[in-house]
């Protein structure tokens, strides 16, 4: 099946940009269990949106935030780690992708909100701290 | 006030085993805004259970979970990151412990089901794949 050759082949790009995983096993209640999975779809889509742009996108079995599909996240060099979810397979790819060059362009490796697509503002599922994360005054107070 | 200065001193152990981090920021509806933050109660109660262990806890402002706080997330060397929310600030300090006990003793850099905390199997808000990931077949097809 071409959606499911092209969710193995997901790996494109710069590797020094940013990286978006989607999870290609996610399916909705109600999703047709015969189709493509739908997270498989997005993340075709998304991987086809990065081309040119530095972001890389993998596809990942699971991202553990099944209850609130469509899944991604997203990290660039030192950045936080953003958990997305509520997207949706046929719009969201190219949301995705601003969010990396965003991201990708933070010089404090957080998201910004201003310009952060709407999806990416009310899907938010979480956010992790980079690697050697040393929390300031400001983080704890 | 003594529960916000050992919120503020939350780095503990070695760098090398596994890093837990608490938001010390949440707090659920109906909580008492004069008082501490159960989010940095949970971070000082989980840096107190830490000690000896090889965990690093450290506490952070808002890990973006703010709907199922309270929320905490681990990480061990190579390993996947998970974030878990619905924590309770006086009970499960021991169970983030023990979880980040197992993913720093997992081999293939995942958080066993087998063992691991009930508060993780349910409180589960997603996990995300460790730096340098590559998907194998299995994680595509």
């Amino acid at each position: 099946m071409a959606r499911t050759e092209s969710a193995k082949n997901l790996t494109l790009e710069a590797p020094q940009g940013a990286d978006v995983f989607v999870c290609v096993t996610c399916r909705k209640a109600g999703d047709d269990e015969e189709g493509p999975r739908p997270g498989a779809l997005l993340a075709a889509a998304t991987a086809k949106a990065a081309h040119g742009t530095g972001v890389t996108v993998i596809g990942v079995e699971c991202l553990g935030n099944c209850s609130r599909s469509l899944s991604a996240a997203m990290r660039a060099r030192d950045s936080w780690t953003y958990v997305f979810g509520g997207l949706d397979a046929a719009n969201d790819a190219p949301a995705l992708i601003a969010g990396a060059q965003l991201l990708m362009d933070a010089a404090d490796g957080t998201l910004p909100w201003r310009g952060r697509p709407d999806v990416l503002k009310r899907g938010l599922i979480a956010r992790i701290p980079p690697l050697h994360f040393t929390p300031t005054p400001e983080d704890l107070e």
